[in-house]
């Protein structure tokens, strides 16, 4: 089957945050009045919209339900016991808590898992960036080693017949020839995460409502902007809009005490093991902050197990600052008003169709 | 730390039930009339209880909610991904759909996992029958090399510690010295197993509403006494009240192909394995039924996948009768009257305490 699938169209909204955020990075003021700085706020961060579906991903109700159905399937896995939900549980806010996840067969993967909350807003998936779309990394995960393991998308696809998914595809896709395809299976999974958007106390002081957030998190919010976190982390999803170099001012790796990884021989480059470009060493997504509180280990390696310790971490690695105690406190107030509500839809199991997986 | 603990403690229940089943099971009549069969059903089966807490095991609302996120947590196994919920699985009715789990560090356990659901009720757990109680369960799981991987339970406690339970621990077991330990954890466990019954058509049926289920359900279900199932498989949860030799009239391992199981050393003998005693040789305890439809694979090596075959060669290596195709659909829709929900305190996932795992 040829694959002539694309998952590559995104609309032009970030170029506009991006825009909008350097526009506020740049107003460091000492002490800013309670309007002056929701206003400052407006210019760099903007509330989640109420949908992330779009145009180019047509959804239907059963779409997404399919989708659902098949992001806590396992049986698509080689091993039986690994999905999308391995990596991104409903108990620890859409990601594993795990500093490295574990994939198929338990292997360790080479990266840490980030919340799948949020995600179809993100310029792109994964810390490199190789996957455009959610569908993408949906899609491409059904063969890779370290997710579901299978050798081809036919072996998966017969996986999803032999579990009696063929109706539910039907029911997803109908008028389509061969609706059992590892296409639809993204463009499934991906309607699905498309539900996923957590709205937090942030958007209702960003609309607004000045009280949503306590005095503290306003002071973090104020030294967020000002010390220039917001330079990367902005737009919708406060990050995950763009790349930058991890280590700007000093070493990441030797200051966390960061280990090689076999995968990468030697120490994780980021983007670089994509695309073997020099100008891409060490660049790194950079990750939203939405639901950062409730989802430890942090960075790319997992290496940092507090967001105490990750606030101070980046301030110094990237902004060559030292943060006293009271801005840390101060900064992870802020952090936790980007906490949203785990999604019902996420939160309740799907029963899956009745069938033995079958061992290969 | 000593370990005194018991988890010994049953009601005179089963032997009651025993007695029942005999009576039931010798009462072959042609042609039973409606309320004939009800009688004969009542004296073989008996509806779900509303609850299985015994004294033995005090419980509590806090004990419960803590049960259920020891239930879901999977940090404080070794490879952080291995817990209660990898082979009882919400999207599984309490199962994993495996012919074989697999463990932790993705160790390939020796037997099939059994649904979680109604466990409490049955005469001991584990297809060996070689864990008293769900208590007794959960608690030797943490140390054993397929479940949680642990070397002592001092280890196991540990990590309940840096993951942040004990507030948790403290709030269900209040004037407690040491609230936080393996046996809490096996306690707490089992009081939120110990909610996890699931009422069903049959037992609408067991207590007078002969239209609660098919006339086809009727018929399996007359079969299933006047062939003799139900010697067996009788008692509130239909089965796993008793042990019994595996093959009786025919050899099982040679009916389906089952394989040997290194871990074994060759073919599964039961409950021989725990005990050594040469009359335990084939012995296995006899499952429950409850949702049995929903559970595939069958028997405790999973190597039989559909419901129909499984009845199939119960039929034949058990009782020694070749069933009729409609004999099979007719027993198949009776054990369908035993599918209940999904608990609601079992789909929907539990947040867990943010913490990161601490990978050893």
């Amino acid at each position: 089957m040829k694959l002539t699938f694309s998952f590559s169209k995104r609309s032009g909204l970030i170029a506009l945050l991006i825009g909008a955020s350097a526009l506020g990075v740049g107003l460091v003021t000492a002490a800013d009045t309670e309007s002056d700085l929701l206003a400052r706020a407006k210019q760099v961060f903007r509330p989640l919209p109420p949908t992330a579906h779009v145009d180019d991903f047509p959804h239907s109700a059963a779409r997404v339900e399919l989708g659902k159905k098949l992001f806590f399937e396992t049986r698509v896995s080689t091993d039986g016991r690994t999905g999308c939900v391995s990596c991104h549980n409903p108990s620890h806010y859409g990601a594993d808590s795990l500093p490295r996840s574990v994939g198929v067969h338990g292997v360790l993967m080479p990266r840490n898992a980030q919340t799948v909350f949020n995600t179809p807003l993100l310029v792109s998936q994964h810390y490199g960036g190789n996957r455009v779309s959610v569908e993408e990394q949906a899609w491409k995960a059904l063969t890779s080693p370290f997710a579901y393991g299978n050798k081809t998308f036919a072996e998966a696809e017969a996986k999803l017949h032999t579990l009696g998914y063929k109706p539910l595809f039907e029911a997803a896709f109908p008028n389509e020839k061969e609706a059992v395809s590892a296409q639809n299976w993204a463009i499934a999974i991906g309607a699905y995460e498309r539900t996923l958007l957590t709205p937090a106390p942030f958007d209702q002081y960003l609309k607004g409502d000045t009280k949503a957030i306590s005095t503290d998190a306003k002071a973090g919010l104020e030294k967020f902007i000002n010390y220039g976190c917001a330079g990367c982390h902005n737009g919708s999803t406060v990050g995950g809009q763009s790349f930058q170099k991890f280590g700007l001012v000093e070493d990441y790796w030797k200051a966390t005490g960061s280990v090689e990884i076999a995968h990468f021989k030697g120490y994780d480059k980021g983007k670089f093991h994509d695309t073997g470009k020099e100008e891409d060493k060490w660049i790194f997504k950079v990750p939203q902050l939405r639901n950062v509180a409730m989802t430890p280990p942090y960075f790319h390696d997992g290496s940092v197990a507090t967001l105490d310790d990750a606030v101070r971490v980046m301030a110094r690695v990237q902004l060559g600052r030292q943060l006293a105690d009271q801005e840390v406190r101060q900064i992870v107030a802020f952090l936790g008003t980007l906490t949203g509500e785990v999604p019902k839809q996420f939160k309740e199991a799907p029963q899956l169709p009745v069938a033995a997986f079958q061992r290969p």
